[in-house]
């Protein structure tokens, strides 16, 4: 434990800016060697199919199928799951459900439209997407929450089908993460993964029918082979590794703190924990709480390992300049673990979700609060948004000229159209210009 | 003349499914070549900074500028673009944009939020970003249109500044180009394109900021490298080539009609018009229209290489089926020339903006209606939107629990955490389990 030394910073020392950018330092590399597997992989399972995708699953997750008939699971074995769980863990299922499907259920957009003075009508038409793919990972990296987070927001926008695909190494089945499909709304299981699942779900094969979108994490074959069928299809942003960022006033139990900074550090070596207070010696307390708690953690050599390289914790002057280096950060998660969390919000402009005041565990967020735990890492939250409902939404314009609208707009659009030397975009509306 | 034959296509024909798939088969490929020279500028960019934009200009945009200061405009430079147009066209620029503007503000996205009974606050903040890049194409493609749809969404989101990058070969500045910029808000002008433009604005170099998103349409360079940037910034969706598919139910002046399929192919030779019709008669008096007005427009070139490789005369059996296709179409620009519109919206799930009755020229969306003009092409209307001030808002989700919320869902997290092994989650949400 002797060794664990977590970096500090103080915000105020000359160089804190460059060393900011070091400690936040991420970039995801696909590698030749990787996109050339993917690129192979896409290739084969767009032409050849099934017996592709077979094949690679037998290969990659140690099977010995002969027809993607049996890699399919239907409704029912999904229901079976459900059905044969321990009681709590089903009613803790359910409750998060509920809670999820509650608050995504505000999300939902609304077509609207507006009808001008002559008549002409402008609007927005919104509908749902036909169907997606949510693709769970297998092995040590299956949650059952993240079934619920890829697939509820789907089922509330009213997505036509979802289909689910989920690795399956050497055969075995997480009957959590079937009964939360049950839940979600699954209309179809294929225990197929990686690259192969990626490319199924955008080609379509003879079993597997193409979607529209597909989200979900995964690691770096599907994230590479995600990336390439952008535009064939929709995709989700390309999840980094998870991290959190705690400002704390020096006012909360700093076992209770330090114990937030861990259940970041748990999921892997790579995830990033940090933790700015204005209060030197609230930093040094938790300190005092990781190194006491360490080792009463499970999964303590991930922890430490990811403490050890990307954790830090920053001395600020005060709360408006956590803000700052908190809105530099762009955080997936923020945790305000402040007196008086509402006031501090109205300063903060980038972060994936704000866990507001002292009983505000991350980890009540990331399975049951209602609000999705798909957020957007690695300082993405400066541009991209939680996973929701308006990801499996889309929206059509809505133009319907009345004659005298058309007549009046054809001006207009004939002079700016000529402006570009496009002379049929002219004439078109010149035609609808009443004469006289 | 004689050798324009637009392709014909019956929907009830057994083989109407693949011919549709083949008619539609479009991708843009960015082949080896490309993808060697977007990776060299994008890495001599992001390591040399503005000498490798202004070395790549000068070679690439026949310029012989010494620094990037030579390449940049200020806002005066674009306010007098503006002051000197002729009077029409500043007024029907104006009236563009004030049209525009209006339909957007409807897009903006508000803050919500709710409290349940045990206090516990959830909702999800929305704000604009801080910083985002426009990408407007030189030369012949260089639409003032499109200046003012792409940076006035930005402008109603709030985001911060917004920053335009324009190629100017040779040295040309569009002055249409400029005064746009002025109406939309454009904060800053960098006379730059290529990869090496979408790299300044992806990593920043000593005079170009860096943005957090990049939107707007480019060649395959520019693509090329907005998607090798894609996850480091958010980036619009790739552009295919535009396309209309309008449905007529035989009873609007074919040559209106004709005019409106042109407007479409005279973008550029790989553009595609398709007209569906339940009345065979109509489809050939279009053609015959077609075939007469041919000869008398300016950019026919164009318009007979779109029709001849791209366009298609589609008879359906009634409207119904023309709206089947439709959707399995997901055309970009949807025009539905008949008697009652409205009632066939209810059957098109899929279509980036949908123009209804006879006299919504597509051309009038494309200028002046309000509408963006920045639509989803090639079927991706299936999971995508048209441009809007959405693009350039993001949401944080808000979570913060009472101490009795806390406690009360502490015991539902705890189940759940433990399920997926994840110990730490588990214990940061039981510290907030009251005792006793």
């Amino acid at each position: 434990m002797s060794e664990l030394k977590i970096q500090r910073f103080d915000a105020s020392q000359d160089d804190f800016g460059p060393a900011l950018d070091r400690l936040l330092a991420w970039e995801s590399v696909s590698d030749d060697r990787v996109n050339g597997i993917v690129d192979e992989v896409l290739a084969r399972v767009r032409t050849e199919g099934d017996a592709a995708v077979v094949e690679y699953s037998n290969r990659f997750d140690r099977l010995s199928v002969s027809s993607m008939a049996e890699l399919e699971l239907g409704r029912e074995r999904l229901q079976q799951a459900l059905d044969n769980l321990p009681a709590p863990q089903r009613r803790a299922l359910e409750e998060a459900a509920e809670r999820v499907r509650r608050y995504h259920e505000r999300q939902k957009g609304e077509s609207w439209s507006y009808t001008e003075a002559d008549g002409t009508l402008l609007g927005q038409q919104v509908t749902p997407m036909d169907r997606v793919g949510i693709y769970v990972p297998g092995g040590k990296a299956a949650y059952p929450s993240s079934v619920l987070m890829n697939a509820m927001p789907a089922q509330v926008a009213g997505v036509g089908e979802i289909i689910m695909v989920v690795p399956t190494p050497g055969g075995v089945l997480n009957e959590l993460v079937l009964a939360s499909a049950a839940l979600a709304g699954v209309d179809r299981v294929f225990c197929i993964g990686g690259a192969q699942a990626v490319a199924a779900l955008a080609y379509g094969t003879e079993t597997v029918p193409r979607v529209d979108k597909i989200v979900g994490p995964g690691n770096i074959f599907v994230a590479t082979a995600k990336k390439a069928v952008f535009g064939l299809v929709g995709i989700d942003m390309i999840a980094g590794p998870s991290e959190i960022l705690v400002v704390c006033d020096g006012k909360t139990d700093p076992d209770w703190v330090a114990m937030d900074l861990f259940s970041q550090a748990e999921h892997d070596e790579d995830a990033q924990s940090i933790l700015i207070s204005p209060d030197a010696d609230y930093l040094d307390r938790v300190e005092q709480s990781m190194l006491r708690l360490l080792p009463t953690m499970e999964r303590r050599e991930i922890i430490e390992i990811s403490l050890r390289n990307r954790a830090a914790l920053i001395k600020v002057a005060d709360l408006d300049q956590a803000a700052e280096v908190a809105n530099r950060v762009a955080p997936e998660h923020l945790e305000l673990s402040v007196e008086d969390p509402q006031a501090m919000l109205a300063q903060i402009r980038h972060a994936g979700a704000i866990f507001m005041g002292r009983y505000t565990a991350e980890s009540l967020g990331d399975y049951c609060a209602g609000p999705n735990h798909v957020l957007p890492t690695s300082g993405t939250a400066r541009f991209s948004s939680p996973l929701g409902v308006y990801d499996f939404q889309k929206r059509s314009s809505l133009i319907q000229f009345s004659a005298d609208g058309a007549s009046e707009l054809g001006e207009v659009a004939s002079i700016l159209a000529r402006g570009e030397g496009l002379t049929a975009h002219a004439r078109s509306a010149e035609y609808r210009i009443k004469k006289g």
